[in-house]
């Protein structure tokens, strides 16, 4: 009676360079590892080996700081080759302050660093960029595993953040194909018939949030992961992650921190 | 190979109220549902059935306003009563404006309205306060079910709340018992054996985002989540939800909203 949903981490995945096929990566380590690809299965994948099959990669070595990039380093006491990277990948800079530089990405996200990061990519100077359009990624592995396999399944990349108000980090979507990354209740009614009034659910970051669990952050090389039997999700065609964006002057918060 | 952990929904658990044996009730609905209890799973219960059993419902009716209370009921444009019931809960009031109430509660939580509302909630103007302290009801229901059960449980109590940048909601943890909030990497290598510098991952909110996949927000009626096969977790006696909770002076994000 009671419902299950699985939450499948490959286990053996290869290490990936760019140019790598990851729609077939990803389909023969499911084979490998005895997990069938089934219509409306949910996979995710960390935004790591995306940007690194995609050459999202930069050494700081080819890195030409800018005169603004030297400003915001002084103030930030961060390496100008790694600001200069972060303003290429910046819509407009939110916060700036020693060892801190928050900004609103070319996608709109607002994060640390553009999400550029160091860790699990090799090269002692080397560092990932987001992809340059995750929904754009996230369609078109979608639609590769589909070719290799005949199944309809969903794509949502995502990645690692800080989050305001509270400790630690947890996994957000960044790119998605297939699904709505939310599931609306407005309207709808309660157990005991009151009309919901402000309820949507975020279901998208809660798949990634989810996914976390058998990803990990360190050395545990589980890259994807198969979320099956997870009927809440309204498959569609038309999805963005970037539905998940509050502009300022919606966003509730406004003026609190 | 493969890894699954899995995220079960207890589908036939019953409507509650003020003193029911919620331990009981769970322990009961799982071996209905023939879900096994067994050592170092994770149980998530929604605030609201924990806040039922505990008599945390008042009626509006029952509610005398303060002047205060009169008096941020004329920016919020929200009902006194309401407005009343929230200040008794809070801490400091963070922002009020039309429409808006943002404080800070008693635990130190920030959200809106002190997490008080009104969904699944049985009487027209009766509603759900917080826990007075969900890190010890997650204690006493954890200890209750090692008592009839023999095992050693994780006990986490998630609630749904709105967030700063991104739409819609997700699942926090408000209560804990029997794991520890975080998956520390800070100091551990990456797979190319660079030290990562400042990663921290919040098992527990990912946790409950994890459960709310299964639970919904609407009439699925579906309040307690069990996890099992979740390894990545620290088990320790001494942990609290507060620990996730981060004052603005220490925020990476204070000034950006």
């Amino acid at each position: 009676m009671a419902k299950t949903i699985s939450i499948i981490g490959l286990e053996s995945f290869p290490l990936v360079k760019k140019g790598d096929n990851l729609p077939k990566l990803i389909v023969d380590a499911m084979r490998r590892e005895g997990v069938t690809v089934g219509n409306h299965d949910i996979i995710v994948i960390a935004q790591k080996i995306v940007s690194k099959t995609e050459g999202r990669i930069v050494r700081l070595r080819d890195v030409k700081p800018s005169k603004k990039a030297f400003e915001i380093a002084k103030v930030t006491r961060k390496d100008p080759r790694h600001i200069e990277l972060i303003l290429h990948e910046t819509e407009n800079v939110v916060k700036a302050s020693e060892q801190i530089l928050i900004v609103k990405g070319r996608t709109g996200l607002v994060c640390l660093n553009a999400g550029i990061d160091k860790s699990n990519v090799e090269g002692d100077d080397a560092h990932a960029l987001l992809p340059i359009d995750p929904d754009e990624s996230a369609r078109r592995i979608r639609s590769e595993i589909r070719e290799l396999t005949g199944k309809n399944v969903a794509v949502v990349i995502c990645d690692t953040f800080s989050r305001p108000f509270r400790r630690a980090q947890v996994n957000f979507v960044i790119g998605i194909a297939g699904i709505s990354p939310f599931k609306d209740y407005r309207g709808q009614k309660d157990l005991f018939g009151y009309v919901i009034k402000v309820k949507r659910a975020a279901v998208a970051d809660g798949i990634a949030a989810a996914s976390e669990l058998a990803m990990g952050q360190g050395k545990e090389a589980i890259p994807v992961v198969i979320i099956k039997q997870l009927n809440r999700v309204e498959w569609t065609e038309k999805t963005s992650a970037d539905e998940l964006l509050l502009p300022k002057e919606e966003d509730l918060f406004a003026g609190t921190l």
